[in-house]
């Protein structure tokens, strides 16, 4: 991990608090706990999460007594405005306390409860953990935080115990931004995975067998694919590094021909093809495949 | 790679013939050629791929010489249906001999292509490339293909030297089947990723930024989980390992409100959402996301 983190682990260990023992929040308070961090967790249903009394965990009685027992506090629950309507039924313990939500929610959301927690004089981070719970607590967590530059200089080293910390500015909102737009990625991944198995069926192999043997490795060589696809967009040279528009939107009219034929639905897919089709109406048939991308900010898709 | 392909290694080269000189088909001639397989090449424009000639390639005046010259050939062209012309136009030089077609098509023409090979007296075999060209003859290449079994049995080994070969059965559109579904996730992920560039902009990060530090490794991480989804589904087990379907679908809405917020269009996500709420109100929502594939199999989603 970063120095950072080198230098809290030989330092002395802040008391922090864990609103929330979900499995996200309960993975969270274990890596603090074994850490030696002084730990004090609250959740709205008491008995959650009893494997962190074990590891020496204070169990506030209140809210008010978790959030003023640390002044680090990492809120990880269902969404960020649930985390409002918390924050906001204690307004008189949060001024000089530093709260990290790592719970879901739109950067909108994130910016307007920044602003609120200043109006009571506490500070803000908004982050999202970007990682299975199993891997809190090492370098293949990441989490992009942002918001108040004070509390991160404070905390930027124990919120770094946690994975790859990566701050990105005051900006409460972009973090969010970030986590949402993986969260997209994620849809994305999720959708053709459903796609594919739909395709696949199970008369001549399982889902599994298809899933581990050809389309897993497939994805992973395409995932290195991706930067330079998005280096061409930074550039905005849509040179075909990759594969041209017009091509990759040929071979999608045949697999959406073929998912037919099995009976299985296209709706996931159509979109994809009126994007590629209003590139190619526009003239930029020839063009790789991110000038797609254009069509999602600029203008309709005609359908 | 197979034992198959240590003992093609070490016997005697087949003759193989390879039609269509684009990148992917002059990349498996490279193999040949390279791997001291006598090669014979063509393409409908003759003077494609000029590099071959250095490597000792022979250059067939007609495409009845080139198919005549080898007992296999390898056909690399836009698609099979390409494939069905060309082949229909020498069908006199396919009795005995063997075709594998790798060329981008559904099942059906596999299908159609085997049977019309079959009254020539010639034998069919369809596959596809899962790799890019760059990965031809290496193990990280993997081509399944299917068909004739006599024409497995032959040249087997000869295929595996174009990277990891899995023959899957005599029915020639099982390949294509495989290939078209594993096509369905790769625009998923294409899908995926051109929603969350399109969120990130270019205001805090540039595109590839984000995409090499936050969305792959998160892709990749998750890439890791679909096996384990895909077990479920086989299973017929709904329970949540991963996450519920109602769950998902929430995080679905917030983020496509966040897609909104920043105005970019949410069309290749809606579906996907109609596709969670149909089986949410089929009773469904606390069972694990695979549970909406059914969606795409049974009935139509109401928008």
């Amino acid at each position: 991990m970063t120095s950072d983190h080198t230098a809290a682990s030989a330092g002395q260990r802040t008391p922090v608090t864990v609103l929330g023992l979900g499995t996200m929040g309960a993975a969270i308070a274990e890596v603090y706990l074994r850490g030696g961090y002084p730990t004090t967790v609250w959740n709205r249903s008491p008995d959650r999460a009893p494997q962190l009394d074990e590891l020496g965990a204070v169990r506030a009685d209140s809210l008010a007594e978790a959030l003023t027992a640390s002044a680090l506090t990492v809120v990880s629950i269902a969404d960020t405005a649930g985390v409002a309507a918390l924050l906001e039924s204690v307004p008189e313990a949060l001024a000089g306390r530093t709260v990290l939500n790592v719970s879901t929610g739109r950067p909108a959301e994130a910016r307007e409860l920044a602003s609120w927690m200043a109006t009571r004089q506490g500070r803000f981070l908004d982050g999202g953990i970007l990682g299975m719970p199993a891997t809190l607590g090492t370098p293949d967590a990441l989490l992009p935080y942002s918001g108040s530059p004070a509390a991160q200089a404070e905390h930027g080293a124990t919120i770094a115990e946690l994975g790859t910390a990566k701050y990105l500015g005051t900006d409460a909102g972009v973090a969010a931004k970030h986590d949402m737009a993986v969260l997209a990625g994620m849809y994305g991944l999720f959708s053709g995975f459903f796609q594919a198995t739909a395709m696949i069926g199970g008369e001549h192999t399982t889902a599994r067998d298809f899933t581990a043997t050809f389309l897993v490795p497939w994805l992973r060589e395409l995932l290195d694919v991706l930067p330079t696809l998005a280096t061409d967009l930074d550039s905005g040279d849509f040179a075909p590094t990759f594969v041209g528009l017009a091509d990759i939107s040929t071979v999608l009219r045949m697999l959406r021909t073929a998912s037919r034929d099995q009976g299985i639905r296209t709706d996931l897919l159509d979109p994809l093809q009126h994007l590629f089709e209003a590139g190619i109406e526009r003239g930029h048939g020839s063009d790789n495949l991110t000038r797609a991308i254009s069509e999602l900010r600029e203008s309709p898709v005609s359908a």
